[in-house]
């Protein structure tokens, strides 16, 4: 039995997530779909994390066992043959049988992009978060530093999220300006739904002054989720690098 | 009575090209819909030109009269909040009474972008047209320069387009390389239906040997459509800019 990483990329605007569900289109169903044709058996696939509706991802990895003896080349020409053209496969690899996708996963990085003009651009639609008022990305910057290090982040977490144990580790955390792109990174051994869009929804407040620095730091001592800002849509949101 | 000229960008993935048409969602329905609630009163707009389903603009420009004394400013930003985010009103002035946005117009510039890499960008999707096999930028610029000119440009033509007068005058064109991305540029004083697709189809002919620079020349004066290469699909077109 092989086991099998794969490294895919999507656009998740016309998809309700990864994370198969019956009667919705998600990236699973449809990855899924095409790996059984291909494999002419139902697979099924393990991804590294479950994605919200319209989020997207530059990198995203999944894994599955196969018998199937088809070379890995061969399998990334098949599936982005087959895949529709907001999916791509991007790479393929053998890896040791304890290889799972999520459980193997070391930490995750996600970039959220803020469109940052007066008018917006027809061609980012679903592709970021149109945000038309003055930013200051580097006050946006010292706020998000603030986040970084081991906290419990329950402040940061959408309500029907919460677990046992909410402590998670933001290893890197920043806030830059390109042009008319006001890109938010994290890094993080874990993330706790909607985590990365209540962090870019506070840093929002906070570049509106309706939150300080302090108040950054008070929310995470808080646990509190209604005391951070609002969830940022997921339109801004890629899963950009996964780390094993 | 105002004569208004306006520019507006559009992402075309979901529309049946500018033109309006009955039963059918295209982009000029959508915007007089729009300026028609705005200004209370049924609203006709005139293009600068049609453009083909799935195609997009960067800079579009379109005229309209009204009685409406609603200033410029006030135009753009009720449309801009009103028009789906896939079209955006970029400018919007008073103008001369013989100002008519087609027939005023001295010429415009189309963009056509191929993605030329192995694997398929999903976030390209419907915004380039992807071709995977090595491409000779060089060359395709070679053959694109002997399009320059005063030609009968019948050979360039899709079938239902031809007019009594299919001379045109292509002012500028060449082909650049950026990263992935092989770029197209043709200005011209009019085009023919579906004259820049053809024209890049008939390039990416020239760069798979199909076709030689010498046949390039000898398409044109055939004024013969089917020596030329194919339609190549409008995902990468852009009408980039108009010329007044």
């Amino acid at each position: 039995m092989r086991n099998l990483r794969v490294t895919a990329s999507f656009c998740g605007a016309a998809y309700h997530g990864f994370q198969r569900q019956s009667g919705i289109c998600a990236v699973q169903n449809v990855i899924e779909d095409t790996l059984s044709q291909i494999l002419k058996q139902k697979t099924v696939i393990y991804g590294c994390s479950r994605t919200d509706a319209g989020v997207h991802a530059n990198e995203f990895v999944f894994s599955f066992r196969t018998e199937c003896a088809v070379p890995c080349r061969g399998l990334i020409r098949g599936m982005n043959s087959l895949l529709p053209d907001d999916i791509a496969i991007l790479a393929c690899e053998d890896v040791p049988q304890d290889f799972h996708a999520r459980y193997s996963c070391k930490g995750k990085e996600y970039k959220y992009l803020i469109h940052n003009a007066e008018i917006k651009d027809p061609f980012l639609y679903k592709r970021a978060y149109h945000y038309p008022y003055r930013t200051d990305a580097e006050l946006m910057d010292r706020a998000a530093r603030l986040i970084k290090g081991t906290h419990d982040f329950s402040a940061f977490c959408g309500s029907s999220g919460l677990k046992d144990d909410n402590v998670r580790t933001v290893t890197d955390i920043g806030v830059e300006r390109s042009g008319d792109m006001v890109v938010l990174t994290v890094s993080a051994d874990g993330f706790l739904y909607n985590m990365v869009r209540i962090i870019c929804g506070t840093l929002i407040f906070v570049n509106e002054g309706r939150l300080s620095c302090d108040d950054v730091e008070r929310i995470i001592r808080s646990c509190n989720r209604d005391l951070a800002g609002p969830t940022a849509p997921p339109d801004g949101l890629y899963l950009n690098k996964v780390f094993y």
